[in-house]
């Protein structure tokens, strides 16, 4: 079987699913990522195991669900231990790199506990969830009265610009994301009014082309085989966007907002709470909407433009022909719709995600263009890619399935008949709105091709939507007694999948069934009566041995 | 509070829960064993995580139900990174020994992965799940065509023996584990009808008076605060005791069987082919059952003298003063019930075992000789000893409750409602009988203090027991219509438990609560509009900046 030497996994931050060109935006065309969809398979129905960004990308990185990992919210490490992509691609003989954003929160007390230094190579990719990195930028310096989010946050991006002549301590706030008036005032990027004025930089300088230059960087000097995580912050907030892209989108390019006043008014209590914080509330405003959506279209109208930039320099090089080309999103945005902003929650605005993978091999020019619509997770571009590399995929440790059948055209479908995504608000100040109990601020999705169905822990009813006469979500029936059935099979997909195996990581399935019967070989004979009850071969290290007496050996001790 | 300096954490291996005198057994007396009931706490309803050595073992050390350490069968390592009871101990300050069986196996593969060594400190605590070792011994040197089943097994023991002058290559089996006969030959303990032979050893040379001076041995160096396990191989088979103990009991001194034909011709499908196997056949038999249990007596009423040299030791040196001491096993044995051998099944003659535990805390005066019928788990140890050693019980990895609230007398109850214990059998012949997924091989029982149910994976029905009129588990009611409700309310308390979030461990539940809200205050700042919607405080340093214009820093690129 031909295989692609490397692989570009290509991720952006907050692309919501149906806002590329492709994928039917009726105004925002993005004719280079649909090039790549026409070269590859672009799935349909691919959703990622949580709609945050760490969580998210926790999985991605590990190949397992959430529940299986525990990092279930930003800020929460990832176990020392836990296995990541680079582990597995590192076994079947690729490197695998960073140049972007991971979201990743090293466990500092695991490490501490195992002896491991940050500055050694193992303790380096412990802490970096398993990449070697060529820049690691999260994208974010953000200030408040406490500090920084991420202190270390755009630091090398911060640097260049300041080579550069961005004179700032914080020219990632000042410059990039953020515009600026005739008085020559900051007009931050953090303030939604704001969205629609030009980042006062040099569009070449923001930070999606700066991303591209380093991803390219590091490609020119890589010998390969490698596999490039090129993950881009962009879209994520702070929506601004350098000229041209500013104004290339006005409120009549923005898609009606998808929410009814009945959605609002018998919202489940747990959605409801979602839709009444501030976020929610501000992004219910259709001056917000109108302000932010043409930012959010230009910054994914620049990342199309960069992607551009970047196949040429693939074609020129070579690399389109010995590389596999992966382009997904970590999770969406709500952009108001269901009265909700951000992409806290089950709907398909947040939890569905634009998967595109293009597979040079000749092996896959069946399926070139097409589009499937088997039910995809993000877990499964961790065995993909294993698979890609030519490694023997540890299905005892990954929980996905490799997408190379539908690839090569062997498969239509991954074999799942549900979806699972997750989210754990115990971190959130909606966990407080709530008066939720710690281990009961957590919720499940659980989604076939028809039915999706949500459960909060806490006593609540479902939240159900038929994705088939409904697919706009927007009303739920989780209160159905006609969907009694539905939701208890749903309920009985969540039970079963709640159950497996996912922490029996430390054997293979081919192990296991090599251990049976091991232990009777090995002299651990049980159930055996009398020695000829058993197969002499077994039983014969144990007969026709002599020994002393005891009593000959060992005097009782006298008294 | 005052606490206990030591803790001594004794476990027997198989020591069935109504084989001591205070548990009821009608012939055989355990005056010592009795005598720390006798100054300590009784639990009667007290369970293992897994009927298996290994697995309930690491779910004691870990303080973790199967599901979530992950080593769910003899020989699937615990994984690297998993915390034990030691890492948990040394934190508040208490050393942690072990002096006798783990079944621990390490997880080599990720301690390489992660370049820990394991001749180092830590490495070694890794590979001896979280103990110092002061001797490991797992009690066995088992041989076969393959080699051996634990090739490192018994050995100072081995050692031991062969410097007394027990010439053999493996004294463990010719002497410590074999009767002989008048002319010399070795009559193997590995052969059930040879149970009822005395072991050619000098008792006090045995394993049990061998491990008990080793013990002693620790005890007497140790400075302390240290916790001890003292770690017994026996009563587990090989079934063979030495003399007086090997003709102390007979026939007449075993408890009638208990088993039913009814049971026996209706067993579900998956319990018949437990029953069915050579062990399950073998204990049917009354012969076996006949020259088996009055060794298996032996050997308890051994362990109890030897528990009587034990405290005497431990009153003659202060230490009974001021250490903790604990007595359980790590399961049961069928011992022919339920037409079975050894312990692979839920029944309570496997799962329920005798755990005593003795504070010589003045605050536990008031519970001194008393039976607690609260649901307890085996995980309730660890967090038991954490608190016992003055530490914070670390609720979001370790998942049991800690028993001294009902110690000291404050309550009678751990607040738990049901116990789980978990089999997993894919690593078993039994898998190749039933035609078992590998991952269907696998079982859970969920018990009240009424009902006690079971199901097994593969689309079976569940198993029922009522314990309240069926306390000898004849009537399997799985398939009652009238137990339709309990069935699915036992149901519910698995999934409510399976959707635990048992990885969330890199966060306490007091960071959760800290982190609310702190972004913030660290600069993210979502869903405002104008920068007057939120507090000045938070926005302040996103406001008053300056800075020049791009196009007075950076020129656009000549063509």
């Amino acid at each position: 079987m031909a295989r692609p030497k490397n692989i570009l996994f290509i991720m952006f931050d907050q692309l919501r699913w149906d806002y590329l060109g492709c994928t039917g935006h009726p105004h925002l065309t993005t004719p280079h990522i649909d090039a790549l969809a026409g070269r590859g398979v672009r799935f349909s129905r691919a959703y990622v195991q949580s709609p945050i960004c760490g969580s998210s990308r926790m999985s991605t990185y590990t190949g397992r669900y959430v529940h299986s990992h525990g990092a279930s919210w930003n800020g929460i490490p990832l176990k020392v231990g836990e296995m990541t992509l680079g582990d597995h691609l590192r076994q079947a003989g690729m490197s695998c790199h960073l140049v972007g954003k991971t979201h990743m929160r090293a466990d500092a007390e695991g490490m501490a506990r195992l002896g491991l230094e940050p500055d050694s190579l193992i303790g380096a990719r412990v802490a970096e969830c398993g990449f070697d990195v060529f820049e690691r930028d999260d994208g974010m310096l953000p200030e408040g009265p406490d500090g920084s989010y991420d202190p270390d946050g755009a630091r090398q991006f911060n640097a260049d610009l300041r080579a550069k002549g961005y004179e700032s301590d914080n020219p990632w706030h000042d410059f990039s994301n953020s515009g600026l008036d005739a008085a020559g005032n900051v007009l931050s990027g953090w303030f939604l009014k704001n969205a629609s004025e030009a980042a006062n930089i040099a569009e070449e300088d923001s930070e999606t082309p700066y991303l591209t230059g380093r991803g390219i960087d590091f490609m020119a000097q890589a010998q390969g085989p490698w596999c490039c995580h090129l993950s881009y912050i962009k879209p994520h907030w702070p929506y601004i966007v350098p000229a041209p892209y500013h104004d290339m989108y006005g409120p009549g390019d923005i898609l009606p907002v998808n929410r009814s006043q009945a959605e609002f008014d018998t919202a489940h209590p747990v959605l409801k709470t979602f839709m009444s914080t501030r976020i929610g509330r501000a992004f219910s405003e259709a001056r917000v909407r109108e302000a932010v959506i043409p930012a959010y279209m230009g910054l994914i109208k620049q990342a199309d433009d960069q992607m551009g930039r970047l196949f040429a320099w693939l074609e020129q090089t070579g690399r389109m022909d010995d590389t596999m080309i992966v382009l997904t999103s970590d999770h969406g945005d709500f952009l108001g719709d269901h009265w909700m902003g951000e992409k806290t929650f089950f709907h398909d605005a947040a939890v569905k995600v634009s998967l595109i993978v293009y597979d040079p091999s000749p092996e896959a020019d069946a399926t070139r263009g097409t589009v499937c619509d088997a039910l995809v997770e993000s877990i499964d571009l961790a065995p993909t890619f294993v698979e890609a590399a030519g490694g023997t995929v540890p299905g005892h440790i990954l929980e996905g399935r490799s997408l190379l059948p539908i690839l090569r055209g062997h498969a239509t479908e991954t074999g799942r008949e549900h979806v699972i995504c997750e989210y754990d608000y115990s971190a959130s100040p909606v966990a407080e709105m709530l008066n939720a109990n710690l281990r009961d601020a957590v919720m499940f999705m659980v989604a076939t091709k028809r039915w999706k169905l949500i459960h909060c822990e806490g006593g609540y009813r479902p939240i159900l939507f038929d994705l088939e006469s409904d697919p706009q979500e927007l009303t739920d029936l989780g209160d159905s007694a006609d969907h009694a059935d539905v939701i208890a099979e749903m309920y009985g997909r969540l039970f079963a999948w709640a159950r497996r195996p996912s922490q029996r990581t430390t054997r293979s399935e081919a192990q296991l069934v090599e251990m049976r019967g091991k232990s009777g070989r090995r002299g651990v004979v049980l159930g055996i009566y009398d020695e000829n009850d058993a197969p002499l071969e077994l039983t014969v290290k144990y007969r026709g041995r002599k020994a002393r007496p005891w009593s000959e050996i060992r005097r009782p001790p006298e008294d």
